[in-house]
């Protein structure tokens, strides 16, 4: 544990002026250090593939943290938090930090492989509305996630907090070409099905009847919802009943809805793989 | 309507300040003006029974605006972007504000006397939390929202822009005492269930699939959950099964998964009324 008294210290450049990161997000296989805030989601980059470099905190949350952190060959810095304010570039509520390297990331084919429902996201470039996404893919079973194009960072901060850390564990890739890479789904044995309003789609319940035994949910951004194309190249396009019309749902809360009914069904049928806990 | 050429205008004093008023919310039943930001919110809000004041926003919003604000007896003014900005106290991305009174809400037996689903809600006292779940009561047809202890105003302005104006027209009313207060909607016939991922809790799917013809499902904030005494109040306790443990999901995410559980089973059966589009 290693005292830092002034916020000029060079040790803890990688924790500096992380507003400012802010404003050159990264995309999908970008470069940039992968930072955890607060004891949670620092606890679950410890848990990670991700090669931790650094934990800053202040005494308290690393005192809390002092089980994860034993026998961890990595500098842990302790400062005041108005010094932890300077080198961070703004008041930390939740009082501890880690930073880590990027760890290899798996392929399309490796994430789908090991797969029964996996996410497929296109345009999803809101970093709040991805992590979202990620927290709500880890607590209701979904295996995987693929980014088409225009979707963020994945590993970017504001996604690592708002996914609770979930993006550190969730296995995610690039899928390209788009759409047509969803050919590569198939080849796997999943029914690719496009979660869209549009009409004559299928009811989400009829559709979770079938019963596939894998399932690639395509989702949009929440602006414009999935293109043409990509409809196109799915083998069904679903829709979520709703009393309040197309826009009704956050693009996360209705990916946590589709999630649920597709990954019960998993859960619910004893002769079908899954992760449900 | 009228134009507004400086800021000190005494006439669009409805809308001065508001990101101050932000630091003193009402509680429900509070005093306090109504507002509506952006033309979606703004066009729920001349749609619903609050009864307007006045109309603020950039020439181009207000133009789009033109077919809802024909025939309305209230003024409209009509400012500069930075003069707008210097009247509300910030940069307002959405470009138009409506302000309204407060309507004169139902009370408990009301609500639930017309309902088939209702959510009742203990502790929620973070506005976009409570926004995003009247967004979600009102996207997956559930009836009405009664509210516990410790819940923040709906019509609070940051809850009505993350609801999509949807606090508008779901109906509302606390709850009272609590949590015997639930006693009434036994009295109407409703089941009434503990959403909490307490052991010892009944699975959602095998819940819902009572067929229970009414139902009340109790929801807790993110923090700290229900307490011991509304889950001792409730027929059943019930839960979504994660793969993550207990905390992960958004507690507005949660009430989506568990009420669109609830109403798909309501559109399901034609012996049910229900409010399902």
């Amino acid at each position: 544990m290693i005292r830092v008294a002034s916020s000029t210290d060079r040790r803890v450049d990688d924790f500096r002026d992380l507003a400012r990161a802010d404003r050159r997000p990264d995309r999908p296989g970008g470069r940039g250090l992968v930072i955890a805030e607060g004891t949670v989601v620092v606890r679950r980059m410890l848990a990670s593939p991700y090669p931790i470099r650094a934990v800053l905190g202040v005494q308290r949350r690393v005192t809390e943290l002092a089980d994860d952190l034993d026998g961890l060959d990595v500098p842990v810095y302790v400062a005041c938090a108005d010094t932890m304010a300077e080198i961070v570039g703004f008041h930390l509520n939740r009082g501890v930090l880690a930073v880590a390297g990027r760890a290899c990331l798996p392929d399309a084919e490796a994430v789908a492989g090991q797969a029964s429902t996996v996410a497929v996201l296109e345009g999803v470039g809101d970093h709040e509305n991805l992590g979202a996404l990620f927290r709500n893919v880890a607590a209701l079973g979904v295996d995987g996630v693929l980014l088409g194009p225009g979707c963020s960072d994945p590993l970017y901060r504001r996604s690592v907090r708002v996914s609770m850390g979930t993006v550190l564990r969730v296995p995610f890739a690039p899928l390209a070409p788009w759409p047509d890479g969803v050919d590569l789904l198939r080849g796997y044995g999943f029914h690719v099905a496009a979660l869209t309003p549009s009409a004559g789609s299928q009811d989400l319940a009829g559709f979770a009847g079938r019963g596939d035994r894998r399932v690639a949910l395509l989702l949009g951004s929440e602006g414009h919802g999935l293109s043409r194309e990509a409809i196109e190249a799915a083998d069904t396009a679903v829709h979520i009943p709703m009393a309040d019309g197309v826009d009704s749902l956050n693009i996360a809360t209705a990916g946590a809805v589709a999630f649920y009914e597709l990954t019960s069904r998993v859960a619910h049928d004893p002769d079908r793989g899954g992760v449900r806990g």
